[in-house]
């Protein structure tokens, strides 16, 4: 992601491996559609992006300001409904944009308001992993295994559960990465192992079905994912087939951690049954990349999410600290 | 699978459902080459095929037939490592073979012997379907889930797994089957969702890593798969995923049920950890139908088959009986 004051490029995620090929956001419209159409994606980088989306809005407003960026955070809201880093980011920009007494003063406020929300994720990315490295205590190579993409692409910079895999790495405390392939939308193919693979960090690539497999040699000793959103008994909600891996790891007494910036923790929700779950069209499983795998208009449940009770969660690492076994009060006691 | 006397026909399961392009295989080696490129696949159809592949060679062969047919046998049995039946079938066919005395008895009582086994077959997936409808003892509609292609195309006919589904759809005791689309080979899509749909059985196809949600949700009561080896003790090597799906069910408290006719049983091994499992090309997860969805030349595991452990199994349900929480003695006393 590239911020240039007047418009920001986001590196278009659908494409790759294949093609590096970048997107130019002028306005607040262009970045919505971004995020609906998985241009950008992973909860840390929609949020960062809406709140360069609302910076774009002041920058383009004319004489009824208030009015059109009011609009333009509204739009932006409404472009995903799961990961909550994307309200997060836009409560911010509007908080500081109610503050505003000109549009001068917004666009200047709401464009700084905006780099520091990207500069923080980065900073945060960076101290989780050291909370990471320090919980998991390795005192030798390691290997690990995770689920969609948690990476520079995904957040400011740096990654999520990524974050902790480049740590380990830089620490050479990694023995392997196993990326699960992450149906329907390939991120682990696609954006995990060209990430790793173009920083040289070992990574092998396995069909999802087959994390339960790698589980059962016993080289794995953690399970790292990021999240989307997070509840106030510690709930998660994340890619669809997180859920699935908490499962496999706790049968196989292998650890669960979960990473994610403080942003992504929701105080408002009870549980992970009153997260809204996306599910988008069933073409993204019928079809890959275009090509038809499938008889065409059979039904497809495709969920984009899905939630893991805190039982089956070891800790959950963000740069506020770490909640081991999380229970309601000691994630209230961290994140209030 | 269509057998002409002097032909073997079958259909290019790689290209379904896009395509339906039948295959003629006159030979042995073609036969076996049909089996080695997956053309045909499922452990049934696999042994079925084979069967005909030794029918087909004694048709063809000359002056040292005995050589030849020995020969078609061992090339047949190199086709591929995991699924039993293979093996099963070619012993019944080398036996057979080893008491002819002329070509010409050989080549009639091959094909006799060939055709028996199909129609075995056959008979043994209706007979399952009988048993596992009597076990599951469901007095309104279920719903099931199920793993890769256990159906027609998968067997001598009818299907294992989906022969369950199908007995329960003929008595109005099926309320939706659930099909893991199964990746990397996409049986589920390709081959599941074509067989369901063509006969009006309500399917809905999701992504591998979505069943750990489907199965949270509560409607699912079985999970049904078949099986391509099954050890003295119970253990079953089947289609990479299926592992997975055998702790969710349990962590679920979802029924796990294993279909399989009694030819996959291999008393000789005492447990899954003998069974040989096949690995296949890494570019079966690197690409879909040719197009690349992965950096290029990134380290893949693509372990064909996995293990499910007897202790996660509900029931075995076989032509001879079932074998509910499988032990070693229960295992012995069915199938000696």
């Amino acid at each position: 992601m590239r911020w240039h004051g007047d418009r920001l490029e986001l590196l278009d995620q659908r494409l790759l491996p294949a093609e590096e090929h970048w997107i130019t956001a002028e306005g607040a419209g262009a970045v919505a559609q971004c995020i609906r159409d998985m241009v950008v994606r992973g909860a840390p980088a929609i949020g960062i992006s809406a709140a360069y989306g609302v910076a774009l809005a002041a920058r383009h407003a004319g004489g009824d300001w208030k009015t059109e960026i009011g609009q333009a955070i509204r739009e932006l809201a409404a472009s995903r409904p799961t990961a909550v880093n994307l309200f997060w980011a836009l409560q911010i920009m509007e908080k500081e944009f109610h503050s505003c007494e000109s549009l001068g003063e917004a666009t200047r406020r709401l464009a700084a308001t905006a780099v520091q929300i990207h500069e923080e994720d980065l900073s945060a990315n960076l101290t989780m992993a050291d909370h990471a490295i320090a919980f998991i205590g390795a005192e030798r190579p390691i290997s690990v295994l995770t689920h969609c993409n948690t990476g520079a692409l995904a957040t400011g910079g740096y990654g999520t559960a990524l974050g902790v895999i480049r740590r380990l790495h830089e620490h050479q405390l990694l023995n392997r990465v196993y990326a699960d392939e992450t149906r329907p939308w390939l991120q682990g193919s696609r954006l995990t192992a060209w990430e790793l693979s173009r920083d040289g960090i070992p990574v092998t690539l396995n069909a999802d079905g087959a994390a339960a497999a790698i589980l059962a040699q016993g080289d794995v000793k953690w399970v790292v994912v990021g999240a989307d959103r997070i509840t106030a008994n510690g709930d998660v909600a994340n890619k669809i087939g997180t859920y699935s891996l908490a499962v496999l790891a706790r049968y196989h007494r292998v650890g669960f951690m979960v990473v994610a910036p403080s942003s992504t923790v929701d105080m408002s929700l009870a549980c992970g049954e009153d997260i809204p779950i996306e599910e988008r069209d069933g073409s993204e499983v019928r079809q890959i990349r275009g090509v038809p795998i499938a008889p065409e208009g059979v039904e497809v449940f495709n969920p984009v999410f899905d939630v893991t009770p805190a039982s089956l969660i070891d800790v959950i690492v963000t740069e506020k600290g770490v909640v081991h076994n999380p229970s309601v009060a000691d994630m209230r006691s961290l994140f209030g």
